[in-house]
């Protein structure tokens, strides 16, 4: 299977807030704060997802290659394919990633950058991300 | 060629902004402006070019299929490919569009939506595209 890749990699992210492997590719990093908002290319590998987490004023998820899950606290996963968007709310618990079988690639966009806090919370453990997965 | 397509094609842009046919799907439409951003899929069918335009907050495009073009006015143009980014400043009249033998498709990224206004120009003459263009 060709892979629908548009960005190159990035660098590795930040141990901390996944369990996998994840690069990420900033593309708008927005440092002199002219547009409020950053853009950023997210490779998970197969299995990789990110720790629970949420956004005080949301996040933008535009899904282009591969297979991955987003899932709320307390709710089901959705399974993620290509031309897939995701609206993140402001506030609420989530966490993203690939399948177990398909690394997974998202652009992620942060909107009012300023005052959007991000909170991180415990990985998801693989009973977690089996359990949300599974049968989808 | 296997074009690299991940998002649906939307409705045909406004003719009024646009030379040539172009599609556009409204991603994030921000109805409720939570995000304060728009984003949005743009498919510009060959030799198709907006109008020149320019927005009060900038503008950022994340090229994804085919081969493009943008032009600040009285610059050269800048031939645009798969994974380029362009960050368009505020307040510079430009335009963006197809090479004359590709079809060209870009995400487009408006912040500060409630303070971003667009203003329209005249539309790219033949003889503009192809001097801006030639030899690219």
């Amino acid at each position: 299977m060709k892979e629908n890749t548009i960005f190159p990699k990035g660098n590795k992210a930040p141990s901390e807030y996944f369990t996998g492997t994840a690069y990420v590719n900033m593309l708008i990093a927005d440092t002199n704060k002219k547009y409020n908002t950053t853009v950023y290319d997210v490779v998970f590998e197969a299995g990789t997802r990110n720790n629970w987490h949420k956004h005080s004023q949301g996040q933008i998820l535009l899904c282009t290659v591969g297979v991955g899950y987003y899932q709320e606290k307390g709710r089901p996963a959705q399974k993620l394919q290509v031309g897939d968007v995701v609206e993140i709310p402001a506030n609420v618990e989530h966490w993203h990633g690939a399948g177990l079988d398909s690394s997974f690639t998202h652009i992620g966009i942060t909107p009012r950058v300023a005052e959007n806090i991000t909170e991180w919370g415990n990985a998801v453990s693989d009973e977690e991300y089996h359990s949300a997965i599974k049968g989808k």
